[in-house]
């Protein structure tokens, strides 16, 4: 039998309990509070030309989240970031994603926290679609208000379970209202232009990285409002857009069968879309 | 080097995927939805005498949750109850509890389910306390109603939040409330005694496999309601109890600094737990 120098083959990589494995390797005991009592929160970002987009903004929700949730981190900023870049050495790819899972751990009792899970995977970057962002999306209101909203907890629930109703109905997501007021989409947060004015709700919402980005880049040319939305002004603001990392600023056409604006996207919206797409093509330089 | 006749040795194990593996075996993907998007739902129950309890009613309750998810069973009751005698025999202990837990799947996307992932873990019963039964337990009022509470979900985070809290307060489990309205413990039912009249919620609560047993027992003894009940009458009962798999008839004799009746186990508590405790004792002959 030949004896074969085994090399790790370029491809996408997890870290869990410090190892790097691939990340299809069945990792996890099924004991892990994430699983069993969806005590688990996550956190989402990507690399713009090699180089994690706002780490310190990401890093710093993430670490938020895990003391909401009282979850202590097995891990230092500085030792996160040398994973990142050993996960993203791995890939081979220009760029790629990165999602932290931190849960509850594995639980004997089912119930009381030892010592939490925390795993990172580098992914591939979603499917883009340029023309998409120009055309806009279309969501679907729906009565809810995420629990916890501060923490990005991994109940997505109801995001899932419309799924099939959301694709039979051509929308893009799910806009969250109860009592007559927005709070954000399913993963993203939500503005609206009413003339020269942008407004953001403050309330009920995950604080976005996205959403403070746009903040920052808007604030030049817009007057800015940041405070509790009513469904009311979103159904007759002149243009709307929601934010994420993955959307970036994504156009907001339609709202059930209510046509926003013109049905096109607004040219408010395009303007802060080009903002965004200029900050991160220079992305690291 | 010898050869070994390798044995499965006598202890828990765990069915997934067509396999019986250990259940501290790493068995799932980091990409599962019910470790990303808390998409999962579970059942719990035991055997007595070596027999499962109420297995029926176990298996629909869990089939119902499966419906209401929209994930699709991957076996049917009959394979389950093989599997089921498979692990109790390699278990080589008297009695066992069984957990399921089902989830949305692998999922590339992280949003839509393909094909659900299921797992049944025998696990060991719980430690019993015989004597708490009959002193009863302390809880804490929590405003809080779970989402889509007749599905038997994995979301737990207010109770796993609240752990702490609730050992500095001595108490062991919440009390659901909203509204002026009870609903359910954390993992149990609960029930009041107003004279000889026994009430019940039926809103808002998880239907309970030994809160209908208890119903049954009870029948040829107490008028029964099975209605909504308010936050009010609990604290005006004259006894009060709480029912699942793991509590059988659990006294509360405590909702924060508010005493339950003398403070002492109730009569009629006593009574229906002793008649829960003789069903269980012949449970199978």
């Amino acid at each position: 039998m030949q004896t074969v120098n085994k090399t790790i083959q370029m491809a996408f990589y997890q870290f869990f309990n410090g190892e790097i494995v691939p990340v299809a390797q069945p990792l996890l005991q099924t004991n892990d509070l994430g699983l069993l009592r969806g005590f688990g929160l996550f956190d989402y970002f990507r690399t713009y030309n090699g180089i994690p987009f706002r780490w310190d903004d990401y890093w710093n929700r993430f670490a938020n989240s895990a003391r909401l949730m009282k979850l202590d981190l097995p891990v230092t900023q500085e030792e996160t970031s040398k994973i990142l870049a050993d996960l993203f050495a791995l890939s081979g790819e220009a760029d790629i994603a990165f999602r932290f899972i931190l849960t509850g751990g594995y639980a004997p009792d089912s119930v009381h926290v030892i010592k939490p899970n925390f795993i990172i995977r580098a992914e591939p970057l979603p499917q883009d679609y340029p023309a998409g962002r120009l055309k806009g999306i279309k969501v679907l209101p729906y009565e809810y208000v995420r629990d916890l909203p501060e923490v990005k907890t991994t109940n997505y629930v109801h995001m899932i379970l419309m799924a099939d109703e959301m694709r039979h109905q051509s929308a893009a997501d799910l806009l969250f209202h109860k009592d007559g007021e927005v709070s954000e989409l399913t993963r993203s947060n939500i503005f609206l232009f009413k003339g020269n004015k942008l407004i953001t709700s403050d309330r009920n919402i995950l604080n976005g990285i996205t959403r403070k980005v746009v903040l920052e880049l808007a604030e030049p040319y817009f007057e800015t409002e940041i405070r509790p939305v009513l469904l009311d002004e979103i159904m007759n603001a002149d243009e709307i857009f929601t934010t994420s990392t993955t959307k970036w600023v994504m156009p907001v056409v339609g709202i059930g069968d209510h046509t926003v604006g013109s049905g096109l996207a607004g040219k408010h919206t395009l303007f802060l879309q080009g903002l965004f797409e200029k900050l991160i093509a220079g992305w690291g330089s």
